[in-house]
């Protein structure tokens, strides 16, 4: 029967990307596909299948060998039913997941949020491999979250675990509106999309900068102004990053992990980045807290997910 | 050899108490010794060791039903090898607490602080008993915490998790230096310690108030004091429920627990209390988080951290 192996869905709104993974968490193989969202749930969930049997179609592996098929969505779910109760980019609500790709595939499926299961890859096959205790901080258009304690991803009372992006950090007189109708949460100043709102509003506000020059901001912009010595820029590369340390030495006494891995679009402005928020974390976290704890980047970038949701079975 | 029974030690300053327990966290028999500090370590340890026997002796169980023996002890520890790194109110630096007590009593044991074990004992055989997910906030002398996720107890990497006294929740324009070298931790304004310091600080400040007609001021009179409708005590009580509120709102998106339990000396305010508390979660916490999860008073008092110790085989 060969090497048990774990299939992992990455279900986002605009590609499904589906994978084989070791025991290890090493990815064997990729496949990906439409997601056609706008057809609906059912429609998605077939092609979720096929994916996977083409992904089959063109391995050596025997179907005898899946474990089990897991599955990281965007949205808030019922993970012990397998049901994604609300998926705004799927444009979902109460759709049975588990059900009915066990129906479809006839093996035991779990499900999960992307971040939790971007956050189980990095620890299984990524940047956190062999480390039982671990955080993952995503800085996307959002900042998402994933704890993995004891070796396991928790996923709380009703999924709602590991939701880091709204961590209240920010105090009230310097709060910003989140997305989750309350204010201050770690993702209005950490995020790419918090980092765009406070460059254009230092650029409405008249302040002196090479930004003002550029017709739309990136985070990616303000990152270069800030190497640069653009003064505003650095401000807010200091800010965002301040929070992120803030929210790591929340995390520090809470959970006590070993290593913080970062991940998602922000992060990729390296070195000078990771220094900042070593910096600050090292300055805010409780000094027996901190001992022994390193900050390190993601590394398996957009295959996060896939690996994460295969190891659902072994750590979900 | 008749059912399992768990041996539990709760290693205080004062008093040592041991107790038994069945496997479903019920408290069978209990015996107290003093601890005798000043005479040091071994000296303890051969006390604890003692009181198990002498708790034995009066019993009908069998040593051989004995799975484990758990200790909870104040201070810092180094929990997957049982050393104490460091416990101020023993006196104890470096103490290999599992080696010793293990060659003196021929079973298994495990350590973990005061507060995680008391959390695990309310978890097991008090308010939290049938709850996988669960945070548990000690309002005493200072704020413990313990988290109790998945059924287990989260302990961290160097056993700082669930040091939820050290969340950073107050801003710095309103922050009170720490024990822990930091400012704005939650138990400078939500233990009974925050509570007198606050009152002290109101009426030094010439506030209005029945408090300052007292020689000196514990957080009860403060609790009496705001129920009778005392504004300067009514305003600290709300300051400490308030950021109790905030940590329990960062909490609900990091662990996302099904229920808070609070207990410690200051939860003797009883339902005035936990209304307020109650209040400033709900405005706090994010909607999807806060959803059919309650905050509940502890129930085992004392009897929390013997119980806890002794669940440490099965939960630690």
């Amino acid at each position: 029967m060969g090497e048990k192996i774990y299939v992992g869905v990455d279900l986002g709104g605009t590609t499904i990307k589906v994978g084989l993974c070791d025991a290890k968490g090493q990815l064997l193989k990729t496949y990906e596909g439409d997601t056609e969202a706008q057809h609906g749930a059912e429609h998605v969930l077939s092609n979720s299948a096929a994916y996977v049997r083409k992904l089959f179609d063109q391995t050596e592996y025997d179907w005898d060998q899946v474990e089990g098929i897991g599955a990281g969505i965007p949205g808030f779910m019922d993970i012990p039913n397998g049901f994604v109760k609300l998926s705004p980019n799927l444009g979902w609500r109460n759709v049975d997941v588990k059900g009915t790709l066990e129906a479809k595939l006839g093996k035991s499926v779990r499900i999960d949020n992307d971040a939790n299961v971007a956050a189980l890859g990095e620890a299984w096959g990524g940047a956190g491999a062999g480390i039982d205790n671990l955080i993952c901080f995503t800085l996307g258009t959002g900042v998402g979250g994933g704890i993995i304690a004891k070796g396991s991803l928790i996923q709380g009372f009703a999924g709602m675990a590991g939701e880091l992006g709204h961590l209240n950090v920010v105090p009230e007189d310097e709060a910003i509106s989140c997305g989750c109708g309350k204010k201050g949460c770690l993702e209005t100043v950490s995020s790419a999309t918090g980092i765009i709102y406070m460059a254009k509003q230092a650029v409405a506000d008249g302040a002196e900068t090479s930004l003002s020059s550029l017709e739309s901001i990136t985070a990616k912009d303000v990152m270069d102004a800030a190497k640069l010595g653009d003064q505003t820029a650095i401000k807010i590369v200091h800010r965002a990053a301040f929070y992120l340390g803030r929210a790591m030495a929340l995390m520090s006494v809470t959970i006590n992990p070993q290593r913080f891995v970062v991940g998602g679009g922000v992060s990729k402005a390296g070195e000078y980045l990771f220094q900042i928020i070593d910096h600050y974390y090292r300055e805010l976290a409780v000094e027996n807290s901190q001992e022994g704890v390193d900050i390190v980047p993601a590394v398996l970038s957009n295959d996060a997910g896939v690996v994460g949701a295969a190891g659902l079975h072994l750590f979900g």
